[in-house]
């Protein structure tokens, strides 16, 4: 077998799984291995703006690689602890990132000199120590012995349970010559299989409890659904069942909305009221891939009892009390599937409320919440990218049911304002490598303003997204939680429609700016075919209200004020 | 005694210490606290754009208030985390921080509900744990009976260390009532008193080794100086000894440069040949505050015996082969500046050589690094703040002679790039609080792009930095390094030009931009009595060539390279 470079060996393995764009900066302790990114035919480096971006950028482009990762690259000390918060993001919402660290040598790792970006006192492995809190396995690659391996177990780490993985790799390891000949195995996401006598037992026990409630079941979607790769699986036990089935914020679009057994979010004590009747008052309710956080559940007001309650989990089944550990859904979803189907002819008669969503007539010409989502509504398409961002679009978006092939990208629990941008450069790219459609980001004036730059790497990689900036005038969401009228939660009004002007690349890329006060100039834009052909970056600036926000963010802040009590 | 909140007598505290300014971003477990610091009288909230800026913000405000330190709040998790790279630079650099994390409630840390801004598997004490590596102290405020002793002590080690802490504070303990008692007695950065047989032997030793030297002495200042705070005591002890005194990199304005008896920048093998004999030939070298890095030390080339070489530091001295453990230089400069002062008639016979910098001659109207310097050097005034960033800043000022009671911020050890626009951010706040003079920051065009968004913050705040954006389309100290003619190497060209236009606060405020390609253009600006009066922010973006560099970088650049090979 031939021999190859560890640095080579790392991008073998990330091209052989779809990686065709790595995020980063570089720095001087890794210089030499960006050589060999930039030389690869088909991987693209990106570099982006700052290291807290890159993190989001490669969280984004993970979010719709389904099956691949994403990769930041970042220099020892400065460039990694910058990437934390956008890493250890990844680790609270399941995304498989791989954080791959240029470090001093493996001779200056063992005689620790007083270099640039130590912390002075000789502690080389001082991030590292910090990282391991946000990664599920981390490698320092040492010698060529076993760099292939720690590679190998790293990527498969990262891809099968969807986290973080830091592999450091030191300068003189880059060109090391190590043998190939592991690479002719392709690594899998393929999570262990079940125990099949327990596996067995658990869809005897389900098919048990389905008839005991005479397929009266509704399905709740939720975000492992979308981050532990089972949509196919699911929606394939959707249609043989005849199931009804609704989502919770963190599942949205796990399910197309407009199939017609979906019924739109279910979260808890926020949710409609005819939806959180059908929900709770099934005999059954079937959760897939869920996830309990305080956002997504209505601040844990789910009005569902255990007795009534299955989950299935991406490495265990809860079926009522009983819990069944290393019963993963991504192998159970078709068998379960196939033992169910004969309740379709019962299942399908329930029945599911249409998910649409009226434009609310109202007087102002004010562009409100109430107005906006739904008219955006009538802009989606199939296939559409949508990216939201914390704050009120986060919670708009919840009511506005999305066309088939839409992907829904936000960021529910771990909330990180400043995401949605990064985010939204990644999945820009992704969205191009896949050919999917339109890439539309919706993010908070003040939320924008931590992560801005990276709209300049949108632009220099000649991306067109449709970028909306809702200007209230400050952190809104926040004045809704605490603190209405203090000044701490206002912010600087930028020159928004400037802005793309300013950061585009030496004036090289078309671009276009809009600033809409009224729906009418809103609807005007949204109307006309070549804004929304996005054909080219366009930013609109949308002006609300400091104190509006949708209906559903105005009763989670009261139950999150309430639960931080001052 | 009175009793007063927990979040009041925090505030007290800082107050006392005169922090008229806090740095950092509300989020939804700190809003509580940020009420009473909006209401406090004496301490103005300073809104961030994101939470790493606000980490170099307060680290750039600490360097500038000397004895008092800088303040970052965040948030849990996304906000802290955000920060941990300012707060690293900070430890490494020895910058006094208080960090401040707004969490979760008494009872959540205990239950650990699956809140927003958590990993998802309820580790509540995960960003504690990795913020260890980068603090001296951290606590968390979880009790009346303890909160104030807690904060005493984090706010103490702080200021007595130069280093940075850590201090959780839940949303419930805010308004608790404690008891204002221990307010009465301030808190001191004084470190603990040398023991004083010891003092006065080792004394008696560095008296000797002056005896044995004939008085042939030249005396270098360092880093810790400025950051342990004995800039007076220092220049006491060089007027009563007639020491000649040189300064490294990052002790430069640790001593006035204008001094008759200073000669200007030993940087081991990458000094000026006149400097370099003069340091490394005396017979006795005494350092103070010194830090041994590679990029202060021209990559470890001193060229100073052991023998030759006392080092006077904030918790130790050395001489020559003894080590004596607990003597700091706090204390033992004054009686030291007595007992030597006997040589001073001897030693201020020693020639110095005059540390001025003339402008090169050349040719072309290009503007060079060679000429841009020392043309600046004309332009710099007593009292200036000189803040500049890695890249060829750092290097391009330490030639330059700056004038009395000017002060340079830099970040030579932790070198993290956009640093110095945060920075200037806090350098800028501190400078007003102060009265000091002009703010002139010196940024390459690819670390502000890192940090941009602050400059927003410096327009609101009222702040007029003059602000040198070295246009030199990339990263052009990395090219030095390694990948001279790589695209990795190259950046977006920004309309820097609009910038201060785009991010004023809905227009506002005056500003002004500039473009200089030619030294012609620059040279009349600075001429101009209205710029260089600094009435307004400005912005000058000044074009220079891509492989253009201060000579001090580019030897430095060969060096780092070879210690990093591929
Ligand atoms: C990194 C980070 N810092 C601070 C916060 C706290 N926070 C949550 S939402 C928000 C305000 C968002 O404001 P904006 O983007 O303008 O949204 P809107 O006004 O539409 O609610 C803040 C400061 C956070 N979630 N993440
Ligand atoms: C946070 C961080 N990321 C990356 C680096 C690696 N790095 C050091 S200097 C530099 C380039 C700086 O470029 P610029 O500011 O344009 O300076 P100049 O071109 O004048 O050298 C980079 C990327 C770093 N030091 N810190
Ligand atoms: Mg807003
Ligand atoms: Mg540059």
């Amino acid at each position: 077998v031939k021999s190859i470079t560890v640095g080579g060996y790392l991008l073998t393995r990330l091209e052989q799984l779809g990686v065709k764009s790595m995020f980063g900066l570089p720095g001087d302790f890794n210089l030499g291995f960006l050589d060999l990114v930039e030389d690869h035919p088909d991987i693209d480096w990106v570099g982006n703006c700052n290291e807290l971006n890159a993190g989001y950028a490669a969280d984004g482009y993970a979010r719709l690689k389904e099956g691949s990762l994403g990769v930041i690259t970042t220099t020892f000390g400065v460039g990694e602890l910058s990437a934390m918060n956008g890493i250890a993001g990844a680790f609270s919402e399941m995304v498989p990132v791989l954080h791959i660290v240029g470090v001093p040598s493996t001779v200056q790792q063992k005689t620790k000199p007083l270099l640039h970006h130590t912390l002075g006192d000789g502690r080389f492995d001082a991030y590292r120590q910090a990282s391991t809190q946000f990664t599920i396995f981390d490698a320092a690659l040492m010698s060529k012995t076993d760099a292939g391996q720690l590679i190998d177990q790293a990527i498969t780490q990262c891809i099968q349970k969807a986290r973080p993985v830091y592999l450091m790799l030191p300068t003189d390891m880059v060109l090391q010559e190590i043998s190939s000949e592991r690479l002719q195995i392709p690594l899998s996401n393929a999570p262990p299989p079940n125990a099949p006598a327990k596996e067995e037992f658990v869809i005897e026990t389900i098919h048990e409890r389905v008839k005991e409630a005479d397929g009266d079941v509704v399905v709740l979607v939720d975000a492992c659904v979308i981050r532990h790769g089972v949509r196919k699986e699911v929606k394939e036990f959707l249609k043989e069942t005849g199931f009804p089935v609704y989502a919770t914020p963190m599942g949205k679009t796990a399910v197309d909305e407009n199939y017609n057994r979906y019924g739109g979010i279910y979260v808890g004590s926020l949710t409609h009221p005819t939806i959180k009747e059908k929900v709770e008052n099934a005999n059954l309710i079937i959760s897939i891939g869920s996830l309990g956080t305080d956002f997504n559940t209505g601040n844990f007001s789910y009005n569902i009892p255990t007795r009534r309650h299955i989950e299935l989990h991406s490495n265990y089944t809860q079926v009522q009390y009983a819990r069944f550990d290393d019963i993963g859904m991504k192998q159970l979803l078709p068998k379960l599937t196939e033992r169910l189907q004969s309740f379709h002819s019962v299942a399908s008669k329930i029945e599911v409320p249409p998910f649409i969503k009226q434009l609310p007539k109202e007087e102002s010409t004010v562009i409100s919440h109430l107005w906006f989502w739904p008219r955006l509504g009538y802009f989606f398409k199939q296939r559409d990218v949508i990216v939201t961002e914390t704050g009120t679009a986060n919670f708009g978006i919840l009511d506005v049911p999305l066309p088939a092939d839409s992907i829904l990208v936000s960021q529910v629990l771990w909330g990180s304002i400043g995401w949605s941008v990064g985010s939204c450069l990644g999945a820009a790219l992704a969205a191009r490598e896949k050919q999917l459609g339109r890439v539309i980001l919706f993010v908070g004036d003040g939320s924008l303003q931590l992560t801005v730059q990276e709209i300049a790497v949108m632009i220099r990689k000649g991306l067109k997204p449709i970028i909306f900036v809702l200007n209230n005038k400050g952190y809104t969401i926040e004045k809704m939680i605490h603190g209405k009228y203090r000044k701490y939660n206002n912010i600087s009004d930028w020159k928004w429609s400037a802005l793309l002007d300013t950061l585009n690349d030496g004036g090289k890329f078309d671009t276009a700016s809009y600033t809409v006060t009224t729906k009418r100039e809103l609807s005007d834009l949204l109307d006309d075919s070549s804004f929304a052909s996005a054909d080219k970056i366009q930013l609109v600036e949308v002006l609300m209200e400091a104190l509006d926000a949708p209906q559903a963010l105005v009763r989670q802040a009261e139950l999150t004020g309430k639960g931080n009590k001052y």
